[in-house]
């Protein structure tokens, strides 16, 4: 019998120095709503998402290389920028062969710190590209971690609930000793009837953050599988469809 | 209407600093089976329970009150020491009026984190205990962090369920704005009518490991609600009942 590949699940960044970061793919996972919004955009044919961690540096690279600047801070636009972080401000005919600058916090920190303790892959994960997530690390025969990009650290339910999803459709292909892993299935396994009314139900904070904003409609495409079914890989400080 | 006090869980001891310890009750929870082993020693007349980091400061303070010297390693009782971490080492013929001095690494590592971070009490919570321990937050009316010792900052199944058993039972006398705890609830709520099946089932890696040392009647015991009703309260170095 030949091994399978190990997949485990980090709830928070405050928890992936656990893991062999080192020797596996690594799946950022920022559902409400960076990595959903990068989905879409490369899905609608941008050429590239650039992440990056502040609202100056999204001002000074969008100038270098004449992007689209996006970014929120409690919910507006940032000041100095041009967009925001919803999927729904980056259609086709808008970001079609443009570049897109985008500041978020908590995935962009994330993904840094997979990037500096030497990840094998990085790529990026939400319910709009799920299928490809899942397909792609089915097929890869590769170590995975699933990194949740949480709210602060503190562990966040639509993260986990993506974790869960990704470990129902195509846990099989791993070897799963990770109660993480096995309770962001179990979750999952709870909520997938209706991820909406779960995070509603057992209320979530961004849910109620957002709701807040006026965003159930971000926050209904941002938990529905399927809109935006491309593979996001990060190279060189981009993140690209391979 | 008068403001509840709130309620948070800390899924890892790697993730405690997230939260407003200084000002809060933490409940240290390591159900397999340190804590579930503290409240039957105590339940069945211990005088009180020391908890200690390492083997030889176990060895060290038996020696000076001439106590029961208590730990395991890897399934073994360590070297040096007397007993092992069974609750069914601890019966009231043995234990009552005696002073246990007991080694855990990830129970005893959050509770001295919680103590150096100047929690405003702490006190041990199991499912042999698990009453008192809601009985208490209940009617003591302040802010409470369920602490989870997990293994080795891993996040792990059963104190999560313990926590989830907490909320289950008292959450509506607390304000949770904490996804954590919402999810810990919802898994318990998937697995109360069989935790040890939903253990199994779920493969919980602290479940293959005791079951791969034979130790299947601990593990039920650990997951039974009511075997040791009584609520240990940490004062000046040791866990008493109050």
């Amino acid at each position: 019998m030949t091994q399978k590949p190990s997949l485990y699940t980090s709830l928070s960044p405050a928890l992936l120095h656990l893991y062999d970061v080192n020797n596996s793919i690594v799946v950022i996972i920022d559902v409400l709503r960076a990595t959903s919004t990068i989905a879409t955009a490369l899905f609608n044919g941008a050429r590239s998402v650039i992440p990056v961690d502040s609202v100056s540096r999204c001002i000074e690279i969008g100038k270098q290389i004449d992007g689209i600047t996006a970014g929120e801070r409690d919910g507006q636009i940032a000041e100095g920028l041009e967009y925001g972080n919803s999927p729904f401000e980056y259609p086709r005919e808008f970001i079609a062969g443009k570049t897109l600058v985008l500041t978020t916090t908590n995935g962009t920190r994330l993904l840094h710190m997979a990037l500096e303790k030497g990840s094998r892959q990085i790529i990026t994960g939400s319910f709009p590209n799920l299928g490809a997530v899942c397909d792609y690390l089915a097929s890869a025969g590769q170590p995975v971690i699933l990194g949740c990009a949480a709210w602060k650290d503190r562990v966040n339910m639509e993260d986990t609930l993506f974790a869960g999803a990704v470990i129902n459709a195509i846990g099989n292909h791993f070897d799963i000793n990770c109660d993480s892993s096995h309770f962001a299935a179990s979750l999952y396994a709870r909520a997938k009837n209706d991820l909406f009314g779960f995070m509603k139900k057992n209320k979530a904070s961004h849910y109620h953050r957002l709701m807040g904003f006026g965003l159930e409609k971000d926050i209904r495409y941002c938990l529905t599988p399927g809109g935006a079914n491309i593979l996001p890989v990060y190279e060189e400080g981009k993140l690209l469809v391979k």
